[in-house]
């Protein structure tokens, strides 16, 4: 069996565990403030374009989620997301948990919209029983999405200027950062991001490393006090140098990118087989996602050798996904192309 | 200015006042634990048809709803309710504040029904990701509904049948009950109310009290340690007697429902005098609640002499509500038809 | 049975409800934006000395505490309080439900010195592992509190003092402000509270209101939004003139200060009776609550004839309260003395 | 300069590594359902000697004590422990953040005591007005706790019968289990806390993984749902596999118990070295933290080649932590004792 079910199937760069391997008796103290989280906040930093910007290592997603967007919002306020924000639809409420509502905007699209958001702000504070509503507090977009896609920065720049008229930040999920910002017809770079989200992170966990995810906070004023923030939503990790090493091994020759890369590369093909056969795709995916659009039959065809998700049912053919990843071989690849 | 605008822009049924002046210098236990809300609570369990159902009195709506679900969800379950449920959209997110998310379902509907509830509930637990997504553990319903509409028993009784199959308790909101069970058409009781929910209030502050809801626990396994849930959410009133006496005067004599009934009449006429000039509406609603849609212009001119609210475009029109209540003078009514 | 069991036994004052009956049928806006409520804002700010604090009327004193609390802290505060603070101990755990710890100075006393608040503010921010530790971010302290004592106008400024240094707004709980500000050697006005506070309230329920309590914004900071808050902690009457016109009546002649006196005059007489007969007392009050210690034998003598509460044994003796309010009868403090 | 500063100061036993090398490309699905999960889950059942408590992997320790409370407790109750438990001082308020608040009993004592435990819960259940105050719901002990004390058998089982008595069930935080069970003198063994304990953890972290605590389910009361609770709270992995080697390896052959000896072993001889000198200790450890009464001298003086903890004043002496690990070298040992 082949898998393509997620980009989290297997470990991790085999550059981290040597570098886990080199250090593992080294003393240091714990929670983030070691030497290696510090040289991985470096690298950062550089890769960002900015030495201005704070950078923090949390343990996983929903953890970081939790954590940026209970540090922003106030309790009568909520977060602006998509129908499909992994916030608003696969974490267990744990926003909610916190004591937020996510603000999803319905609709047929997984992108946000500057015009939407727009909107959704607007109906807020032309309403003039507006405090008996939840208030629109701050924005989230994940780069690239559950569905694979990715904005433009003109986009993201709209965005940011509604955001900007509401006086509301906006959060960048990087969870799959890489994958978007190596894609073909990315006009967007780290730095753009840098430059563009109050807070975002770089997704560690689908993107080579074991786990973790770093935060990285542009916007001075939600600084203040995050660890607070980490420690309590449970993201601080007591030997913190593992997050420290794995980043450090990432950001310090490029690898990130090129694992990243790799992976859209091996999708790119994946995609073109599919297309060549005339199939028709759930969205336009330009990332390691890629959701065509198969009969029935095709699906269970292909099940017999290949691991990969049934996403959602279209008429009476069903959206599938395949998913690559970091370490996705050629050859596997090359097999699932040929079952095509 | 004659004002339609809700109905709660008055006082509250000279009874009360007058039995709160003949009791005031009454010296009492505080909370709830006096013989006025004794009274109330054996009143209000004769007018159910059953003796074995518990009956709280609570401040407000807000806090009436938060208590409830407070009391019967489990950290990682949610609240099925319609898009346009209260607690979704004007509470502030009171719900997600006590940790949970309202699992509002889309659509055009403002009634729910028990397919869609169905269909919610196995989409959840057919996912086998389920422990990532929030689970739907109780159905909320108002009777009558923000926009003025009631379900009929069968449509109930699905409901309810839904919730049994799911294992998830039926919590009705009551704040407009009244004037659902005195609506025109209307063929559910207080006594069928009291046998299908496993848990609802009773509205006070919209139906002639000065404030206050009667929450009536039905189902055994949620009446446990209810009282803790009402003091943690700011429920409980010092002087309780305050509601039990309010309560005693709307139960003694079939106050309650002679004053949702007079609300409903009004209503009728109203809306009979709409229907007569060809308008249409935006909800059938039997209820308290009359929602003809106008010309803007036909608005500008009624608001010259007349208080009501404007509720939603519809095309290059507009929806608005006019809103009866226990005093409504049948002369205010007439000037209105007049206008009409 | 003669009862002083505690200060909201009884109705209210006869003038509020005259006014409730006079204006029952006026019809105004809800949520405490009527003309009641403005006037009595007016009245409040005049009697506070100052025009530019904001007043907002809440239902009652969990809900004015968990609401304030609320507005101020960051996730990972808390709020410092004396181990006998009514938040830490009789409202089921609101505060923490609000997701805040309660951070109480242990110790024998129930009032709060500069000196203990200073020092957990230092043994917070001279922890290294400060990130690992509940933040404070508040100080909570009742006037008169829960044993009936107040602060000299030299406390207060001390404590205030500690407060700005560690930038902690200092929130006065007044469930019995003006049982405090009319005892007998207070050198403490409502013009002083109103100066020194960032935030504070002032009872209504137990002194002379059906219910309700004012709270009062001095700070600028603490001021946006607040109605939110209101509005999410169920804190927001529909009904809200009900409140504005209660502290109408007890602000335009001066009757909140009249029936506070009242209630402190009659619990003087009290004292003093128990004072000429050798008794000790569980702490010096000069309010309205007393706290005569007496032998078992006593206790259950004077439980015959008169209601109060048994408080803490002290030894093999009971220290009990009797408590006096607004509307008190001299004969009956006259009938207690004789027993006494 | 050697450190003792904590035992998480490395990073993990070699043969994780090793295991993690091994298995590195293997493709599983995540989440903790992988094979290596299910492995470790039979070796931890079987080192319980029962087959039929439920094994959870989550990513720490803050995560493990905020998913079991919030899986055990009603929103109005709370967590007894001792006022050193980790969860009321260490965790920035996890507990309260989740909504409940943490019952620490005060006194000197950092242990539990069955007598304690019971006037708490007495003194909830016979007050009058308990409805007002947060009802105790559960019992937390640390095992060995964080001053390093251990409980005898027989002590556990009195705790364990007043939870019983009281319907609250027992967790076990056992962060540092292993040097609990592998102290001299202790009488209890992990078959016992199976038996005893209705909920507890295995930690990992401080005992030789890289990271991560094995919650074992004893009752069958707690066990539905709980995927849910740990995705929440953010304690579920999405490589859950990381998890599942890294406990397979400690628990195959007995490594787990081997390396807690060892901390323990190293930590006797220190402490020898300090009694043998006459010096005084804070608590009378017997597991890998040990905690001597040194002159201010003394710690300046070991200060300058040794890391190690300044715990608490004692007079004008200091009380000192030395904590060893899985791996603490034995001629670190000798070099410290030296000095001593």
């Amino acid at each position: 069996m082949i898998r393509f079910d997620s980009d989290y199937i297997e470990g991790c760069h085999p550059a981290i565990l040597a570098r886990m391997a080199e250090t593992n008796m080294e003393q240091t103290v714990g929670y983030g403030c070691d030497p290696h989280c510090d040289r991985a906040r470096k690298l950062i930093q550089a890769a960002c374009g900015r030495d201005d910007v704070d950078v923090h290592f949390l343990v996983g997603g929903t953890q970081a989620n939790a954590t940026v967007i209970s540090s922003i919002l106030k309790p009568y306020q909520g977060v602006v997301c998509s129908c499909t924000g992994h916030i608003g639809v696969h974490e267990t409420g744990a926003i909610e948990h916190g004591g937020h509502k996510v603000l999803a905007i319905p609709g047929p699209d997984s992108k946000l919209s500057a015009s939407a958001v727009e909107k959704l702000f607007q109906s807020h504070f032309n309403d003039p029983s507006w405090e008996h509503i939840v208030q629109p507090g701050m924005v989230y977009l994940s780069f690239s999405n559950e569905l694979g896609l990715i904005y433009t920065l003109e986009e993201l720049k709209a965005i940011k200027a509604v955001c900007e008229k509401w006086h509301a930040p906006l959060f960048i999920d990087g969870a799959r950062l890489g994958y978007g910002l190596a894609a073909p017809g990315c006009d967007v770079t780290l730095q753009d991001i840098a430059q563009i989200a109050d807070i975002f992170y770089i997704g560690g966990t689908k993107q080579g490393a074991l786990f973790g995810e770093a935060v990285v906070i542009v916007n001075d004023a939600l600084k203040k006090d995050f660890r607070y923030y980490i420690k309590q939503n449970g993201g601080m990790l007591a030997k913190g140098r593992l997050l420290g090493i794995q980043f450090e091994t990432l950001f310090e020759d490029g690898l990130y990118m090129q694992l990243a890369k790799h992976a859209d590369d091996m999708a790119s093909l994946i995609r073109e087989a599919f297309r060549e056969k005339g199939y028709e795709f759930l969205t336009d995916s330009p990332t390691n996602q890629v959701f065509p659009i198969l009969s029935m039959e095709k699906v269970a065809e292909l099940q017999e050798k290949f691991g990969f998700e049934t996403w959602q049912e279209v008429g009476d053919q069903m959206a599938v996904r395949f998913c690559t990843s970091w370490c996705t071989p050629v050859e596997n690849v090359k097999a699932l192309i040929e079952a095509i």
